[in-house]
């Protein structure tokens, strides 16, 4: 972008073709496509790695769909998170090879039967049987995103022994989300025992001190471990996501 | 209570002098002693089993020290907490046989050698260094009401295994009091693994969005270990006495 | 646990049998049952008095009637919070010989009929009508451990000599719940007046600045009296747990 | 007001004085006199039966004298609150008759010594000698209305019969100021023993979750007794002139 | 209460009847009656000048007619609030004379045709159409008491000439309730302007960061005006209550 | 007002007539117009600029239409927010001539066909389709006071490029309004880029730590960038009525 | 920048220079300093109106005389906030010219004696002498971008006679500026009677439940009169900004 | 520890000779060492990848300096946090080769000159030259764990122009730090223009609604672009430690 000039200066001189010219500008300026009531930012996976999500809440099953089928014009997945069941079926009945997950409440749909990409793999780690919406979205999301997951549930501290006896396919993890409610406790004891990067989601587990997942939030925050970071209270979108992006990101140099 | 006018009865009876009737109904609604600015409570060993506390924040050196000795003349034992140690160096000349213990910073004074009185003890844990004040007030505490003290520092779920080393110690106390900071999580993991009473003491270690000991407020009584109860942020005082309120008990009925 | 290397080399020097060796180890970390959608933690009443307790809220009645089916395989009680009436239908008709209970709304299951085991017993005390879901999901939860129950009712400070009347009844606790809402001064009155530890509860009754029982979580944080801790907002079962603890530890060594 | 179309033809036709006309619409809207950096509202012992009270925190000693001395030359009473003693030794310096009380950090001057004039008087019941301070500044507050104060202090609920010893006299206030800190539950005690108004006053003190007095703030209005109304945190000043009002309107109108 | 002694003897020489002894005894500590379910207060009138209110919500229709059929057996009065309009048809067939007031949501009941009893009435004043149902409770609540109410009605600052055209009615009154949501900035103005008690009760009328109340509740506390006290978020029942006591208590000696 | 005596003095001299005097003192002090459940403030427009706009939350649709035919008879244009469609269908029925708007929620109603006034036009620009009946009522608002509205909508920053095409139109406008939910980071970015002045408007879109929409007031109230200005959460009508008396005033002054 | 495309091909086919063709590209993306430290924003002024200004809170007397220097170069006029008289003395010995303001604590140095250009003129208005730094910040704010200022100070409500007596002047004004602590009531009765915009700005006067402005800020945002929008608390800065802006915009167009 | 009957068998076997049993069995329970004062976790690196890390804040000197010595016995780099400049010189003088770093507050030792063992680099980006500190002690520790750090500091969205020329850098990073005060909004701008992990750190950098950190917190947690987490505010170490983790899995595998 600095050198706006010298670009310039080589498409004057003919050194540089107008159309490789604007092909260089355009990659830090992308462009997007204007559906009316949305801007869809259709080049975000050549900018970010993957396609942008649509967040189902607050949007009809019809804007959902619409979007939908505009995106699989450009891209070979697409994946719709916070979806219940009654949008669902009308997704289901309007676009074909989409697939809803009850549990994470969320929609995918793949051009091609999805390859698993990557030699790595994620661990998603949950405290409680409550904790499972928001893991789930948590490891749909990595897969979507080519990785691996390996899911340990109900292993909260207040049974310890449980983690203890999957502690060795935590470690092998490249990331590892831990998403747990209440007092959120789980996280500081992972991050005490691995050497891979943690990502805390709190749940809105709990009732009344607890504060919609305020607690948990805050213990995460405030964990004595290292290596931990944290994401918003029940957005296991996001804690998935960011695992994805590091187990990715290393099978792609590695590969 | 009810019965006033039984008890009135009685009197006009004959049948129960005035005085052994006014110790009746005295025994209801104890006295007190007027010391202008301050009303001691003297009779309040009798009704809770352990005489009023000097809390020393916001009073003089000479409050303190008029207080302290008016409390020498009706009890055998006297604490004060949040003492700083220019009050502590004041109080040090005027009573002689006071005692400050800087780290807790509680001055206490004996008639006699203190006895351990019960056979059972109490175990105070902590998850790091810089708990060590609130920690050591409640060690204090407690041993002021009789009971033996088991100290257990340092050993904070970053680390977990330091904990597991100790734990028989732990798991043989009467009641324990853990105090942490930061996340708080020690609480949740003792919790898991004893079968006696814990009192979690939050301390205000930590910065940001620790919010001065809340996280670790809210994250103990979020706890999703059962058989924990809280009492306020860096309150060893509390956690101490009432630590020490069940050992006393169970080793007085023990007796 | 320190002495791995010590058991081993009996067990290598043949003087401790390999499953003697395999016990003592394991006495530590214990075994769990894996169910699919939870990880039983089978052994938690050896480690900590009590078998685990099902939260029933954000489960199935067909998640619940499993764990319990599973649980009365190894324990000879169960019980289950947090259950609305729908649920307790199911659990009903599909678990002979639970009970259930409308006002703090759980199940109970017993092998055998419960027998009081314990000579002394706990108080629950409450300020107003508008607590005695919370206050008997307390009291509840003490009787499953084998306590004795106490109840005095609607005793709350803007009549105080309710209180009084009954002083001689909580007095003789070993432990006292007290549940009360709004403000929560009921706390620290009988706070000042009795011998024996207090598990306050704070309640969400009350409405505008309550902030839903948080004023009332404060207040009884701030206690004024000593001998007071503290649980969740409306967590009637962690005050009634706290204090069969207390009381069944007294016991158990009394007998 | 409404009339202003009525009494400006009543003075078109003569039949009032412009003088008179004047003073009628000024009452409703009244003078004030300029004084650079502030704006003396000189007319408020009018409007509201005080004159205005000099707030002194965050004005300078020499700010304070110079109103103090306009206001002298407009009222016979003057109260400035919240003065540190070095403001308190230049104000004694350049205004003589002007008298600081230490203990509610408050500047008075009295053109005439003080009569009492009302036959009721108000109580200020406080909870611990560390609220001293702000019942101290309600006291003198409403002694600088003409208020007969009862002080009833270090009568916090912990050893709650030092309050009923002196229950007669507060009974018969015409209004009772409560302070406490911590959980401040003396006001709802108080409140369901009298038949007079409270004007309850938390103060900051205590620590932790006592979060600088917010925690004995919702407390009070929370309170499960009525007749109790709250004022600002450590506003002992407010507790005061409300209390002072009530008796000052009620002896007023007797008079 | 603090001559026991001293009457005791009395009585034991025969200088006192145990009748009157015990009258003047109870005077401090009053009985109750206990319904099961509730602890009624029936000497509360005696005590505090007002018969115990009935608090609806959280009590079923069954439960609210049995209580106000107790109290109809010792008060001349009974006042029930926040009772919906299904429980309010179940009372009117129960429970004959008593009345429902849709606005305020609340039931009243009379031996006979209340009579006003005091010379003296108090204002309620409120900002919005919205703060109705808070101002007809405090309204109704004063009635009860029996005082007379003068409502002056959505005179909010947004157009503060409606205020003005009424303030010599506000200016009459013995005690001033002020209702306001939003910004509660009506509670300061009107403060300014009147030489009577104010108590502000916010509403909860507002959205965003209104916070359910909290912003006109902040607002009032820190009120720039004094003679301003505050009570809590929604609570007319509690504005009316102390202001009807101010006025009762003004009429009641001045008769 | 100062000169109210020269007013009247002028009047007794028949210098001013009574009515051209009443005129003046009234243009300070505003009739109003009782319609018993309000006091309409039919002169708002010539002290404000705009007719009183409805809030339609909280009231009957019978209220709502009573209140609009009252101001018909007195403005040109009425507007009215918060409305759901079941009220929208009652006062469309009931006011001919009026309009519901869906997506923000309003009804208007205008004399004669609203006639553009203005030859600025403010721009509203919001993050993601979410906001959308935000910005619609800011729009709708500031159409009402005779804006034109350019619509820049769905250029949140997590494709910031869309923000970047649309920018000479945003830099174009004499005010603009920024509607976004989440973080808010849109205003900022927006801020740094234009030399008009910015009404930043939080919405409640997000979830768990939005807090209900404060994340994104505080994310606002702290722009790093200056020319920046807030209103309340989900406050679109506050906004577009900011905005619009800032292009109303500059086109005023400019014809 | 959309199209690019068609710039690069006029420059390609010769139609348009590739310097004016940068100029058009480097219009969205302008230029920086890089002064180690600092990256000065130098084309802020051509973007929004006005240069970057000096926080001076957490920089070194050093640092703002560095950054002073290089603005100097490139800009006719420097302001820097926040800055104490310490660091005030320093920049005065090393910069010529500069002018330290003690009240609002700001620096500032124009190349040439201030013009006043426009003909149109802010207010700022404050509520009490407390507010006066933050009042003046705003003022000196407005008066660097050329806007006359009028000071209308300590007219707060508990006297709002003072107000009404300024209203003229404060209706003439192009946009307001209100500065009002405690429960900044001050914001609405000044919205209620003019056509002007105001920005309101919270300052942080008062105490207890005042929260350090907090009280303030959200009654400000909570204001039942339209036409108000808001700034951070003690934001005296951002508040004459937006003012001076809608009065430098509106003036500009207006010469 | 599953296998530990497995393990024992194979010892009294003869299979496994007690010394390797002990060194698999402790693999997962690892030592420590008592320090009277702190139990060092000296085996933490091989755990967790890095050794354990000195909290400054709360330690004295002393106990700083004998905590280094110990650990520099068993680890070959030791890094110690917020150190003020006081104990950074006791430490200076106690330890040979210890080094002071005044902006980010932390001491470093390294046993050889430390080597940069990764091929890729994280980078720090920061909003403003305040948030200085915070992004050094990020910089520092990710140094120390050996990865190499891109400084990108002052980008802050008011001028966004500074942030798209360095972008090329930026993505290149393996993980990238975003340090932000205020209203964070750096965080979601870079998060849509990258496909690294970013780690967000709030800085306390702000005032008033501010809330010392707080709104940047939240800000970041509810940014709309995926990829981001969170860590404490001003918590520069986590968010180092974080990113060099990240960047060390990935590079020690492609190694």
């Amino acid at each position: 972008m600095m050198d706006i000039g010298h670009i310039l200066k080589l498409v004057q001189a003919g050194d540089l073709s107008a159309e490789e010219a604007e092909l260089r500008l355009k990659s830090i300026m992308p462009g997007e496509e204007d559906l009316g009531f949305a801007q869809l930012d259709l080049n975000r996976e050549q900018r970010t790695g993957f396609p942008e999500v649509i967040f189902g809440e607050g949007k009809t099953a019809e804007q959902i769909i619409l979007i939908m089928q505009k995106m699989m014009a450009h891209n070979d997945r697409v994946l719709a998170t916070r979806i219940d069941s009654a949008k669902a079926d009308a997704i289901a009945a309007a676009i074909s090879g989409s697939v809803y997950h009850p549990t994470p409440r969320a929609v995918t749909w793949f051009r091609n039967p999805p390859l698993e990409k990557h030699d790595g793999y994620i661990a998603v780690v949950c405290a409680g049987t409550s904790d499972l919406p928001v893991a789930e979205e948590a490891a749909l999301t990595a897969e979507c995103m080519g990785s691996r997951v390996e899911r340990v549930y109900d292993v909260g501290v207040a049974g310890i022994h449980r983690l203890f006896r999957r502690l060795p396919l935590i470690r092998g993890a490249n990331a590892i989300v831990v998403a747990a409610g209440m007092e959120g406790a789980l996280t500081s004891v992972v991050g005490g025992l691995v050497a891979s990067p943690i990502i805390a989601v709190p749940t809105s587990i709990g009732y009344g001190a607890n504060l919609q997942g305020l607690a948990a939030l805050l213990s995460m925050l405030n964990s004595c471990s290292p290596g931990v970071s944290v994401v918003n209270i029940d957005n296991g979108f996001g804690a998935g996501y960011m695992a994805g992006l590091i187990n990715q990101n290393m099978s792609k140099r590695l590969g």
